[in-house]
């Protein structure tokens, strides 16, 4: 499973003011902390405050490509700013996000496309979150059937079945394990997915537990991709150990080890 | 999802002295401590060792009775011990097991029916271990047919697609938790499924986060019952909160401690 960084993000308080200081030091520290960790990607959030979000994401993706090579995922609601980032990075990003809205497609498609990037599409539209695995599969349909028509290439899709809390919105943890099992379904070889994990325990007092087991559930469906903490680790633990027992790394005794030394 | 409590069992060795021993006190506390922990059933097996395992599941099945009302699983390889602690229980207990065996089918569930208690068929034969998904599906036919021919009510029955240590069968983790919804097909109402959940982990040295990784993915699968050690406190708050996400308990901030007291 291919675990994306969320901790550069304006929206936390130290990378924030980091952000706002233009303080390499911290930013960098962070996105090497996260990679050592695991991190396959990091996920590159110029947060709500920043009042220049252009010049800052270009300033994140020139200080974090200073000391790592993993690729970034460029996370913004404005193309403008994605943009930024991609005429920078140095290996193929990922666009966070698109989702079904029409106008919001016909923007951020032809975008990854044009500097060859993945892209998640958020399986939501204006009309706002998905009520069930069945909506979630409408817009999934047409998040596909746009970059088909647009001729993205659909193994650079990864589809996000939109994670809620589970102490406001408890009956949606199913739908969308769910809807990651059918998403699968819609088309040869699977769509990819990902999931913005710890949104499941926003609110909730426990937050740890409720994310590391959601995630297990999330990667018995087939999950692909989270972004996430990677510097949880009991929750890169229960993330190594779920890919050991679906067979994708030999057993060793020291599996969790060997992994985070890859 | 019903916790089978798995300590007393002679395997064990302050365990097996006491039974050696008849020494009620140690036997207590092992019942009430799993009790405590959110075992709804106790798994009584008098280990390997002992020499009158007729008499020790007798006085097994008394000691424990005397402090804790929970239904008692009859764990033994032979019918004349199991039916030993069914004559004495005075909740529906289990029998635990039967496998697919036409001798063994033909012995156990006529005993099951006969005290009418719930039954554990293991989808095995003499043949040995299955080696995949599809003979473990056959075997649970076998075990479906069987009990349909003598009467015993499918809905207690147990199917349980054995669990082997994933540091020497790493390829029958998945194989097992594919089994674990293959079976949900073969009947309506879907048959209970259960599991020996510890021997996932057996002979690795991170047994306790391999034990709850798995138990939150067979969960996720649709897990019915798991034999498993109570006392492991995070192995239950994955349990827990793996049933809390399939939204089977209501949330609140104290969902671990509500569990518990119930």
């Amino acid at each position: 499973m291919l675990v994306i960084g969320e901790l550069i993000n304006g929206m936390f308080k130290a990378v924030g003011k980091a952000i706002a200081d233009r303080d390499k030091k911290v930013i960098q520290k962070v996105a090497k902390d996260q990679v050592a960790a695991g991190a396959g990607m990091l996920d590159v959030n110029t947060g709500p405050y920043e009042k220049n979000p252009k010049d800052a994401m270009k300033w994140l993706v020139e200080t974090i490509q200073e000391v790592t090579d993993v690729p970034l995922a460029l996370d913004s609601t404005k193309a403008d700013v994605i943009e930024e980032g991609l005429k920078l990075v140095k290996k193929k990003a990922m666009v966070n996000s698109a989702n079904a809205d029409e106008e919001k497609l016909n923007t951020i498609v032809p975008l990854a496309k044009k500097y060859n990037a993945f892209l998640i599409g958020l399986t939501m539209d204006k009309k706002g979150i998905p009520r069930d695995k069945n909506e979630r599969t409408e817009h999934a349909v047409t998040i596909i059937t746009k970059c088909q028509e647009i001729g993205f290439n659909l193994s650079d899709l990864y589809l996000d079945p939109i994670v809620l809390p589970v102490n406001v919105a408890q009956a949606q943890g199913i739908e969308v394990l769910e809807a990651i099992k059918e998403f699968k379904l819609l088309c040869d070889p699977a769509p990819k997915t990902v999931v913005g994990l710890s949104n499941i325990s926003q609110g909730t007092k426990t937050r740890p537990l409720i994310n590391r087991t959601y995630l297990v559930m999330a990667i018995t469906n087939g999950l692909t991709a989270a972004i996430m903490d990677p510097l949880d680790k009991e929750l890169m633990n229960a993330a190594i150990t779920s890919e050991l027992i679906l067979n994708k790394n030999i057993y060793c005794d020291s599996f969790l080890d060997s992994y985070r030394k890859r």
